[in-house]
């Protein structure tokens, strides 16, 4: 009896030192991995809303492969690259839903002006006399900068020589939905829309199946396609799988025309000729009535909506909460910065949160919460992406940012997400990684040679200034 | 003959070269000041909009003594401090014409809800609970921090142990048009509303004649405070020729209140108990009407807008439109962090022009320049202060700031003022300086011990959430 119980004592005391050894391993002792980010507040936006603060994230290659509080994952893994996150917020990579990446190079050409005036007087000459491929690939180059600093890790765009968007994008190493533009009339890519059409199937051809690249098509609008194109259009992408990206109702005038030349409302319009498809993504949305809202809904069209665009261009403001109330599908964008003038995803989040509490005149319409989804998870489904990214768990991709909270403007800090959309802006991500590559460290890009694209955007602008000159 | 032209060939030669001479002469060979910025874009929002690029500001002591063309200040003053802002843009020191400095220890405590539930289950808690000279004392140091990185140069003011928010904003260097608060009931200092103006004067007393500091008085609002203490705010005013600051027509509900107890609009009201009278700053003024926006211009009464704070508590749109073609005198203010959530001019300018473009729905409404000057000059007038800031002239006082433009975010500049407007962020302000003296440099401010004040605030944080855990 006594030798039992000694020796229950003796296991038992086995145990525990056991135990204890297992909790004193020394960190970095666990199964190796390429990347473990540790220390900071981990926000997952995944469907049950972890937060693990201290938390941490390891990735493996290109994918996340755990997710938790700081000492399991700590215990767990070791990184062959190690980012220390403390003092900082670590979520998921940035989705914007709508833009034109190479209209960066315009950013503030000009300013409260009518908008015929700034597109006739400003834009309109300028991409005459400027849009080549140099000067996307110029443009993407510094839009891709200015994204990856800013915590974007999927940019959507919708422009011309889309094959010069996606090669700057892959190179720059960033996430990019990019839809070749199809128009009525002569682009600086296509001279009529069957020549638009068939750069866009030749574009899908060259990037369907790529990593980083999902190719798209991009009909413009209903005032610059006619029906036989949008219908092509539609063929197309239904052809190879792929996105469908427009502009829909940003104006009151569009609408104005759409019911002047087909009796109809541009979704109604859309729904009549059999447009809505699959993983079609509509921009704007401003005049969208209840009907149209529905037919959304219908047809499971996601919105991109972008508040500040709609804001300085004086557009009027995109009926956000009925869209949600209804429940359509709605994510964010900043549309090209010659309309915004940056493309800082933290600024969108925060406009929509203000903008819909102010239209509805209640505080608590769309909360930080929702704000936060719509630039992220509700962003990646948007995109027909929510399986790859969007949000912080096993067996995603690891498209991830880290956000210093660490600064006056920052303390002090009673809730991470109150942060991320109300104090939060670009410039306070500290680190960017998208498919477990790390694209910015401790802020500095690693992928782009930041006074080489700075020098040739400069260079770029001056042919600007030239062809606008009066 | 020939002496004489040989001579005057000489006499010319040598006026050549002593020309020569005096354009060559080596930078720093001229006058000496306290202070040369120089290198960067000088804009300097006075009454002829004048813009210098490259140009440059000489400062001796506390005051501008010459602002123009880089190489003619740089040949005229030899700096004992010099402050190359090549790649920046310098412009006068922003004025933000409303606060609450300490509520920045409320900041994201709590978001998203109706106003009555924020009140009454937050900030009256906390208020009630962690309001001591200590509080004030941290959060002021906290706000002067991220307004000194942010580029704000003057704030104003109105809260409880207003001589601790003096002394905190001196301490920092800046400049503060500062409102002891009186409210009919009990305050964190005061028992009575007869305490509070008591308290008033003697801060009145105290800080009158500061180089930095203007005291002033600050009755809340006419909810809070009967028409025998708003008159009573008003004569202790008068008395001492300071400034009055208070809130107006902030909500729907303050109007409805008013026309129910006075059958009256608020600045109807305060028109018939003769309380409007010089130097007095009415922040929000969201549900002003024609009438009252003429009785603001009637008085000369500055209007603060607070657009953030407007549109996150879902309060309303002022009609700042409307109040600029009466001529009312409009300037900007961020309102306390509790309801913004950070101190950001930068911001406010950005969305006051956001916002007055969308509500009128035409894009040339408030256009950059404008939203510009409410920021500066328009703010320092609302002040009573435009004799001593808000532009950058000579015999002014040296309250001058330097904002990068060199970042892929400001690449390219076609118009620096609407990249101060619609892309700057306060983190792009490089140096601060106020009265002469440079608070802030090379983004390291001088003033303040930064790890100390955020210690403090964190701790004085831990406070502020147990006075609110239910």
């Amino acid at each position: 009896m006594r030798i039992r119980l000694r020796l229950s004592v003796l296991v038992l005391v086995a145990c525990v030192l056991v135990a204890i050894g297992a909790c004193q391993r020394a960190p970095g002792s666990g199964q190796e991995v390429s990347l473990v980010i540790i220390g900071g507040t981990v926000v997952t936006v995944d469907p049950s809303h972890h937060v693990f603060s201290p938390g941490a994230v390891a990735v493996n290659g290109r994918d996340i492969v755990a997710v938790g509080r700081a000492d399991d994952i700590g215990r767990r893994f070791t990184g062959a690259e190690t980012i220390d996150a403390s003092g900082q917020v670590v979520l998921p990579g940035l989705v914007n839903t709508h833009g034109h990446a190479p209209m960066v190079l315009y950013r503030g050409l000009a300013d409260d002006l009518a908008l015929m005036d700034w597109l006739q007087q400003y834009i309109f000459p300028a991409e005459a006399r400027t849009v080549t491929p140099e000067f996307v690939r110029i443009g993407t180059r510094l839009a891709a900068l200015e994204m990856i600093q800013s915590g974007t890790t999927t940019h959507t765009d919708m422009y011309y020589f889309e094959e010069e968007v996606a090669r700057a994008t892959r190179e720059a190493g960033m996430r990019g939905v990019l839809g070749e533009s199809i128009l009525n009339f002569p682009t600086p890519d296509a001279k009529t829309p069957a020549d638009g059409l068939a750069r866009a199937e030749a574009f899908i051809k060259a990037f369907r199946g790529d990593d980083l690249i999902v190719p798209a098509v991009a009909p413009h609008a209903i005032y610059t396609v006619d029906e036989q194109w949008l219908r092509a259009s539609r063929a197309l992408a239904d052809k190879y799988g792929v996105p469908v990206i427009l502009h829909i109702s940003e104006t009151e005038d569009e609408v104005r025309t759409s019911l002047e030349k087909h009796h109809a409302r541009p979704a109604e319009y859309l729904e009549a000729i059999g447009f809505w498809g699959p993983r079609t993504i509509a921009a704007h949305g401003v005049w969208l009535s209840d009907a149209e809202i529905a037919i959304l809904k219908r047809h499971n069209v996601a919105l991109s909506h972008n508040p500040e665009s709609n804001m300085k261009l004086a557009s009027g403001t995109a009926p956000i909460v009925k869209c949600l109330n209804a429940g359509v599908l709605v994510a964010l964008g900043t549309d090209g910065a010659a309309s915004n003038n940056d493309l800082d995803m933290f600024e969108a989040m925060r406009q929509a949160a203000f903008l819909h509490k102010l239209q509805t005149m209640d505080p608590r319409a769309l909360p930080a919460g929702v704000a936060l989804e719509m630039a992220t998870i509700r962003g990646a489904t948007a995109l027909g992406l929510d399986r790859e990214i969007g949000s912080l768990e096993v067996g995603k991709r690891a498209d991830i940012i880290t956000v210093s909270m660490k600064g006056a403007r920052q303390t002090p800090m009673y809730n991470p997400v109150s942060h991320l959309v109300y104090v939060s802006k670009g410039d306070d991500v500290q680190n960017t990684i998208v498919n477990g590559r790390v694209l910015m460290r401790d802020r500095k890009v690693t992928t782009l040679d930041e006074a080489r694209v700075l020098a040739d955007a400069r260079a770029m602008a001056e042919r600007v200034r030239a062809a606008v000159k009066k």
